[in-house]
């Protein structure tokens, strides 16, 4: 058996932190060495998230006490901004998985533009590589600091790239209805996220502002070569996990929906976590809860030229955590599904 | 004060049954003189519906032994195909308010093709007026039959109809994502509408063949004096009340968000139950249910020349049972508001 | 017509401010002249509740900018401990209806114990009648001050006061399994009342040490004339509203299930909230959500000797806002259920 | 590593059909050989639940399709009745599980008065061990017939039976408030069951009539040595997954809560799935959540003598098919957590 690695994870109180510890629970080669979690700093795990008690874990500490090192990787799960100043004081050998907004855009100046505030970091930036493994898997393997793609991204993108790649859909009309469960929102305390408050209905947020706005366009124009906007509308389920994103865009000159459905099939037959639906099979989120999976759907409109794109994930696995760990995977060269092989849980 | 009218209930056992006996208990002016329910027959509305047992009501009968005679009304909430054949065998002094989709699409032969049948009644067709308040006002008011229309085209149509007429945005460019919650499926036992299969999950269903598409297609052609196709997906979310819909449009050419703006404003500033809300305010079902309101939010894209408008209201109330009373209201002569001021319930 | 009163709310923000101002808009001798909520004045009420933002309402302002000379009656949503203060240096003319826990205990060193501080006007106290109207009807009709009973108190003390008084029961036998929706916790940023938190499980609170167990002694010790001690356990539910109270007692020597029975029925026959339901019948929160209706039921065990009893209602109306109003309208004069009869809402 | 073992699931298109897969998925020596449905006979296991439908698996059969020769286990998950027959007619080297309620009660008699008709294989129920584990582990080993617990009996078992071998409480005196998620109701279609009938809400359910009394009897009474009866009311929850009984009950003479809480950690200190928590810690259905863990709580009330007990699982796997697949490794001497090790999934 290959030896274990060392893991710590940066910012471990979140959602996506729990389900890092949850997965890595089923992974051979996972050893979870650091968790930090400045708010919480001194307690154990198992009191933030009780969920995992059964689990022995090192108790959460302060980032500025974790002992780097020993490690061999770390889990970035830090606000935006954080992540820049933290890493380039790393040594060198550790290996970065970020899943915040720190380095998914390759131009600081579009950065900038959506946070805020200059990239603090802009060097490492050059190297970073974006953790969609589909897409990014050969730069990924020698990567040192990984930038794991936003929840909505990897939905949209999963299905948008090989699309965008094959020149199958008219750039100018893709139009992206996203939705969320609640988790997406975080365990931050914020009014609208309180059950009586989001419960029994739904609402959009985010109008013509959300940050996985400018990540979605980056891709796509690279996958083109040419510069692309897309209408990006997110709206907040009544659910704890689970993201759907429904995209409306019409057909290039001369393409049809089998072009379309042809060329997701060739791009994804051998991909273990993406699976194309057949036409007129039912999707949910309800079909991917708690897996590493990713579901595609292709339909074609009444309307002619149009065709109907729907991909849904757990926003907190494929989303986030599980990808980060499939990154992780393919960065040590283990086994790519390792620790990501549960199915689904439904209901 | 006016005397009661004598109001019979076809179908009373479905939820929009329930929702209108609900409401008629707080109308000053309806006295529930017959409730239909044939696989019910015999038994005591308050055992159908426990919520409504402090109600002195009539017990539910089969539509056959029914006493047409002395009633002023009924309302319809029959499967579709069946009200077009008892509305035809009706006492001509019965003014009939349906909720199904029988009387809703004005060409018989479109309603051939979507409902899979000739239609039952075509002479009555004729004389049917579309129930929609706000903009079929005058003729209601003379009407003997009025055609409720769909959930779905409510919320849309209120948005559109005048955009379409002010000739505000693109014809050949309107997408609508719709949401809807679980008691737009009914009460007809169902595997998917199951709380664990349905719970904690949402899905897209009726993709580009759901009969609402029609109906919204006939109103916004009728509205621009042009023929109108849309595309029109709707998404089951885990709530039971509320109705979401996200349409994405271009401006037509030289029309700016201020235009829609202002013409939202100038149709619906003096009708009691639309509310454009301003810029930039939250929209969500929450803020509609049990409510007879629809409200408004319309915002401009990042995409140039795109506008993002949503709509919600509650699919019980002003997308059914609410929207029938209304109807009620204007046809017989009283204020239009009569039973239907109920604020919405949140949480 | 009976003119308007004059009333205020204090502590607007809150659930039950909700409620309040949500029935207040369908009693027709309800003016709302003042709405107090500190953190939010200057804000529209609509600002802070969407739903409600189609009635006319004046601005939230500070406690301190109120003018209570106009007022007629106050309503009191304040935090424990605030209200005793506030109430002492109100104008003698106006009522007082308090929502909070300040003058619910009789004897002020249980408030201590129980609420951690001396009582802040011990005198005002002695003044105040317990708001519960099928119990304290008369008292309440002359009362200035009247303290409206928890809502977990209600659901126990409507079962349990009248087998108390007909010594039906075994008083040191009684154990209370309560259950509430997330709405009794508040609208206060709390991690566990999070939707991602709170929905898809449940958990017990306040083990052997809520609030509401001296109030359900107090008022069963003087329904009986001796002590009583109960069981009183509370658990939190993944629903916004509702309360669902299950009761395990034994017989007193020589009682039935018949008499018990019985005895809420004399109690209550007349009582136009409390609904004592056929034996067999179901009953759910469902069936009272949104209305004043309590609903009551009684069933004998297996276990010889020992009763069944379930009671439940919407914890923010006839538990808290519902109530308040009814105990105004006794106040007042007014018919007592006004504002009051809209049904159940369900689904 | 060891042979995988060829595995059949009669009656698979149930939830716990459904979850048995799931987690068969992850054992390493399971073999899916033979899956059964009769009303889905022919089709593929996905489409039943599309969740799974990654994962390679025999279409489903009619159980008199079933080649049973192969098959060295089989797990039945069939209506009550129709697994006494079944297994009454299997070759004898098959082992049989059985999660249905066929072979719980020892006592044909008791069955019959229960269940409404004779048992059909008294002499098979002789045979059968009641598949608690952490009770009857030794003899689950040799067994060939195990009858899986009822998923209430297994929460209140677990916390019950130490206490009663141990006499720490009065047997006359235990309540068991039961409260359970909606898979409890299983996949059939039933009006209650619906989303919107379910959703927001809660309801109490086989009042003084439930099946899983019996069992829970018989266990105790074994456990004492003497008859034992007890209150056990059930409650509809609005959550798809999770069950939590709280189990109220009179210290025996002489007996106090730390000889209770020494009791339940001298018996589970070494189970790997059953965890006592610290006195105060929080319990709740989220923590277990498609874990095979069952998580109990112990705390005094203030009513002098009295214990407050809570367990909770999630009734899908500890309270079925968790408990299932850890019945089958002990009988075929696999590491008892095979399989099992997947942590709760939260949110």
């Amino acid at each position: 058996m290959v030896d274990k690695i060392k893991v710590g994870i940066l910012g471990a109180s979140g959602y996506t932190g729990a389900d890092l510890v949850r997965l890595a629970a089923e992974h051979p080669h996972m050893e979870l060495s650091v968790l930090t979690a400045n708010s919480h700093a001194g307690k154990r795990f198992g009191d933030v998230y009780p969920h995992l008690g059964a689990i022995n874990l090192p108790d959460l500490i302060k980032i500025e006490d974790a002992n780097w090192a020993d490690l061999d990787v770390i889990f970035c799960g830090l606000p935006h901004g954080t992540t820049q100043k933290i890493v380039a004081s790393l040594p060198k050998h550790v290996k970065v998985i970020d899943l915040s907004a720190d380095f998914r855009l390759r131009d600081v100046t579009t950065y900038k533009q959506w946070y805020g505030h200059e990239h603090f970091a802009p060097e490492l930036q050059k190297n970073a590589v974006y953790g969609l493994p589909e897409h990014y898997r050969a730069n990924i393997k020698t990567a040192n600091l990984v930038a794991c793609p936003g929840c909505y991204p990897t939905a949209a993108l999963l299905m948008l790239i090989p699309l965008m790649q094959a020149k199958l859909i008219d750039k100018n009309s893709i139009i992206i209805d996203a939705k969320s469960g609640l988790t997406g929102a975080g365990r931050g305390l914020k009014q609208n996220t309180l059950f009586a408050e989001a419960g029994e209905g739904m609402s959009v947020y985010g109008v013509a502002g959300h940050r996985h706005a400018p990540e979605i366009e980056q891709e796509l124009s690279a996958a083109l070569g040419a510069n692309v906007m897309v209408s990006f509308t997110p709206h907040l389920i009544p659910m704890s996990r689970g993201e759907f994103v429904s995209t409306y865009a019409n057909f290039a000159d001369g393409a049809t929906i089998s072009d379309i459905r042809e060329c997701l099939n060739n791009a994804y037959k051998d991909e273990p976590f993406i699976r194309l639906l057949a036409k007129g099979a039912g999707i949910g989120t309800q079909y991917v809860r708690g897996s590493n999976q990713c579901l595609l759907s292709v339909e074609e409109d009444r309307v002619p030229g149009r065709a109907l794109l729907f991909s849904t994930l757990d926003n907190l696995v494929k989303g986030s955590s599980g990808q980060a760990i499939q990154n992780m995977n393919i960065m040590f060269g283990f086994e790519e599904t390792l620790g990501l092989t549960q199915q689904p849980m439904f209901p």
